[in-house]
């Protein structure tokens, strides 16, 4: 069981009837800089389409179909780095990732489906749309955060 | 054509006709921690593969995809945080990044070339293919290491 948890927190898929791989060893202070590289990112690439819809800076659909395809893949890389062995590392995460996981991965999933349809409505190329929903992605995004990282 | 440069070199694809966006500004500090990231997930997403490559852990096919997937995104995004601002940031980039840029630019060209094919043949699903390419974007990684980054 523990091996089991182990392969599906970090995401390989393996089944428990593999040999422990060594990649669902990862170290802990390993777990947290890849979620954080993960946030890092998104941040990188959202950040530009959220100034676009907030009119601080000139609309780019080129940008915003690149950046929502790159953060529809990056929305789906941090979670497996909250595994329970890295509750005491240092990071900005807060207690309830691991006292209320349900509702944190509620949360996940709310964001990754937001950014999907982002992704799929940036293609579509109405301005005003993609505008729209680039909002109702930072609102998840800003929701996540309130209630589970510690505020700076 | 400064402006325009800075817009270049973020990738962001807004010409020099625009004012400048806040993004282009990004601090060098900011952008060595972006690219560093990059790295960091393309290590989390390629090392079980490589690992499967060299028979360490079992075969899956399902990771596989996904993860040649993530690494076709993540192989797209470290380059535009080698800008010339950041030349005297602490890192493990080597003087040749700035002073070889042609070449290092060819090295990205290539690796980003293997990934998209291994994305690509994953999907078709035959393994011992899939492996041969996994093989040879291990390759480009390694050359791009030896020639632009500090040896550890």
């Amino acid at each position: 069981m523990n091996r089991m948890f182990l392969s599906m927190a970090l995401g390989l898929g393996l089944g428990a009837a593999y040999s422990l791989p060594a990649y669902s060893q990862a170290k802990p202070e390993t777990l947290v800089k890849q979620r954080q590289a993960a946030m890092t990112l998104q941040g990188k690439y959202f950040g530009p389409m959220n100034a676009m819809a907030q009119g601080k800076i000139p609309y780019d659909a080129g940008v915003v179909t690149r950046n929502a395809g790159y953060l529809d893949a990056l929305s789906r890389m941090p979670w497996d780095g909250f595994a329970p062995s890295t509750k005491g590392e240092k990071s900005a995460a807060l207690p309830a990732v691991f006292t209320d996981a349900g509702k944190f991965k509620e949360a996940q999933d709310r964001f990754q489906a937001e950014v999907t349809k982002l992704a799929s409505v940036a293609k579509g190329g109405d301005e005003a749309s993609v505008k729209a929903q680039i909002s109702t992605v930072n609102k998840q995004c800003a929701a996540c955060h309130e209630d589970f990282r510690e505020k700076r």
